[in-house]
């Protein structure tokens, strides 16, 4: 089978200034188009270090992948090394040159100076790959039977090389294997419960069939993977394996195909052609931003309250200042009138209403640091549900969210059943 | 100098379904203990893989962390993997085992199954670091004077034993080199200026001083990193640099320690005991959820009235229906008076309004999709800026917040030069 690794360059990688969410994008591309990604190698801007990691993923893989070290600073070298890696001199490329004047003149409106018309330098032993993005090509190179493309780091640059033309080089070169997966969405069961559940499934799966489990936030993703020869691809078996999955997990299932909580709630919505508004505390925004992630919420999206301070909640969403006084900001009670009040002032079908403390300071003895109420509101019925938290600010805000969206869709569902 | 490599072990690294943040927060750990991070590598939960790379990160790095693989199911094989690689046999350890039961009975509340008691074996050949958080324990072996550490991937357990155990123990064996940051935030000018800003300055550092470039959403960080073994540490060196590089892109600058943009802004409020509060429509509350995202941030924060309809502006904000109609949600108008509306209604002393086109769709020949208009309202005065971005929702969200809380920032500090 076909397989790549992944090279990113960079000394910010190295000191953990920035986190690599290119290498994930760029692996789903590859796996879409059959190409098993066996392995993924972060290095610093150091000449040895880059030109040795060329030379060990080479003896592993067919492709290589390399990002990132070709800005126009002193602290970028990699260029330069590849040109001296594949035995070429550097020559400036016309169409890149024709590029980055365009650039300057259309785009970035100020003038070019000389490290950006360096960018159009490329080795005469690649084959370029123009970036109609930015300014640093694409660079593709060939050496004993193995293929290197090296692009720039910054990522809708990458992905527009990648999509347009990496992919579409490589499906024409080899002819690949076909990997099919198959993914469900399930919430609120633990990994090791779901294995339990699931055992007997799993020791039956034929060889080229594996299961995995991909735990976040609340939600396990199970996710099959059907590895085989582009010839002999059966998606009736892999379909039929992932009906049976359903059938053992039916209760916890969220979604059968890999989307975010955020976009299987819209998709609830919009197919009943419902509204939702959201008020929001202890997330500060956090799950209007989920929701408006999704391209076309404004059909089902009406706007949210972020009411942060005790005022706020009692001017916007005419919270009572008995109940916030006599109850606490993190009480049932609260979480109720916000999702009343605020149904009343959005006009939605729904409303979802938070209130929490999510650490790390702020807990109390009765109410400790990630107590969390969480308020639902249709036009007819309520639903309240208490959590508590143990994590840092930052997961306990996504749980908080994460667990909002999940009692909507619920709260959705049911009102489906009853009626 | 002491250096380590970081392996991530997981197929769900390689297929791209989840992103990496664990190996960014470790190499800060390691930079900021003195102990340089060398390598990066991702494998499968694949024998092989793993092994090659124990064998080939050992040969290169001192020290080797490994997280990932450790859970309670079957594609799980890193445990028997490092039994074996260490020449081991399995034991359960009493306190692993006390701890699993402890966090059944009184945290996840449910009972204990085969799979979970198994997660307290660990080989005979490692030292275990007990994880308070998760029932998967750190194993901590030695093998030819190097140090392999293997850690649960689930980002609070690991986080938990590398603070705890993991650094002091490695800091306790190794005299380790000084390595010492000083970070500048700038804002709006691009990497490719700034560098021809800076040249002179880059050119005459001494070789033991590195300075790097860190584009991110409008932001360039300039960081200048100083290598010293620990006895010759001299921070007036770094500190004089650090001076005169300030001095040199004296305009842009944002803030001289490496926070974000949300909490320098919160820090600015909170120096001044000032509230700011936010009417938000194409970023569907990200200004909220990154204001919120810094702890404390209730003391300068009231909340964001989330706009995403035509109706919520005119009812939330008072947005006349006439401006609406007339100017369309995208105009400076509609900002303006999205600003006026929600100062006079949260009452705090500034004000934060966006509204723009994110894409993919809705863009038209004179808003096409990316345009964007700010508004900044204090008690007197108002400021308001047209963007235009070109980039995809999710980018085009994150940099519309990073400007508007620049502006604010800005309009901030240029009502101190005014009055």
């Amino acid at each position: 089978m076909t397989n790549a690794s992944i090279i990113t360059i960079g000394d910010e990688l190295l000191i953990g200034q920035v986190i690599d969410t290119n290498s994930a994008w760029m692996a789903q591309q590859l796996n879409k188009a059959g190409i098993k990604v066996i392995r993924r190698v972060a290095v610093g801007d150091t000449h040895d270090e880059i030109w040795n990691a060329l030379d060990e993923e080479s003896s592993k893989a067919n492709i290589i992948l390399i990002t990132g070290g070709l800005g126009p600073t002193a602290d970028d070298i990699t260029k330069p090394l590849l040109c001296k890696y594949f035995n070429g001199k550097m020559i400036t490329n016309k169409e890149a040159l024709e590029n980055v004047t365009m650039l300057f003149e259309k785009v970035f409106k100020r003038p070019m100076n000389e490290r950006n018309i360096k960018q159009a330098e490329v080795p005469d032993t690649c084959t370029i790959l123009l970036n109609k993005r930015g300014t640093a090509p694409g660079m593709w190179f060939e050496k004993n039977g193995k293929i290197f493309v090296s692009m720039p780091g910054v990522p809708h640059e990458m992905k527009g090389l990648m999509e347009e033309q990496v992919i579409p080089r490589i499906t024409g070169l080899f002819s690949l294997a076909r990997i099919t997966h198959r993914t469900l969405v399930t919430f609120g069961v633990g990994e090791s419960l779901l294995a339990e559940m699931i055992t007997d499934f799993e020791e039956k799966l034929p060889a080229h069939i594996k299961l995995a489990y991909l735990p976040n936030y609340g939600i396990v993703r199970l996710r099959l993977t059907s590895t085989t020869p582009e010839k002999d691809s059966n998606e009736q078996e892999i379909d039929a394996l992932f009906k049976e999955l359903q059938e053992i997990v039916k209760d916890c299932i969220v979604a059968t195909e890999d989307e975010p909580m955020e976009k299987t709630v819209g998709r609830l919505l919009l197919e009943r052609k419902k509204t939702v508004s959201t008020a929001e505390s202890c997330t500060g925004g956090y799950i209007a931003h989920l929701i408006t992630s999704v391209s076309g919420a404004s059909s089902y999206y009406e706007g949210s309250m972020v009411t942060y301070s005790y005022q706020a909640k009692e001017n916007l969403l005419k919270v009572k200042k008995e109940t916030l006084e006599k109850e606490g900001a993190v009480s049932e009670a609260v979480v109720q009138e916000m999702a009343s009040g605020l149904l009343k002032h959005m006009q939605t079908d729904y409303a979802i209403a938070v209130s929490g403390i999510m650490g790390p300071g702020g807990g109390t003895p009765d109410k400790p640091t990630g107590t969390v109420w969480i308020a639902v509101a249709g036009k007819h019925n309520q639903m309240t549900k208490k959590f508590h938290f143990r994590f840092d600010r930052a997961k306990n805000i996504q749980l908080t969210a994460m667990n909002a969206l999940n009692l909507l869709r619920q709260f959705i569902l049911s009102e489906e059943i009853k009626s």
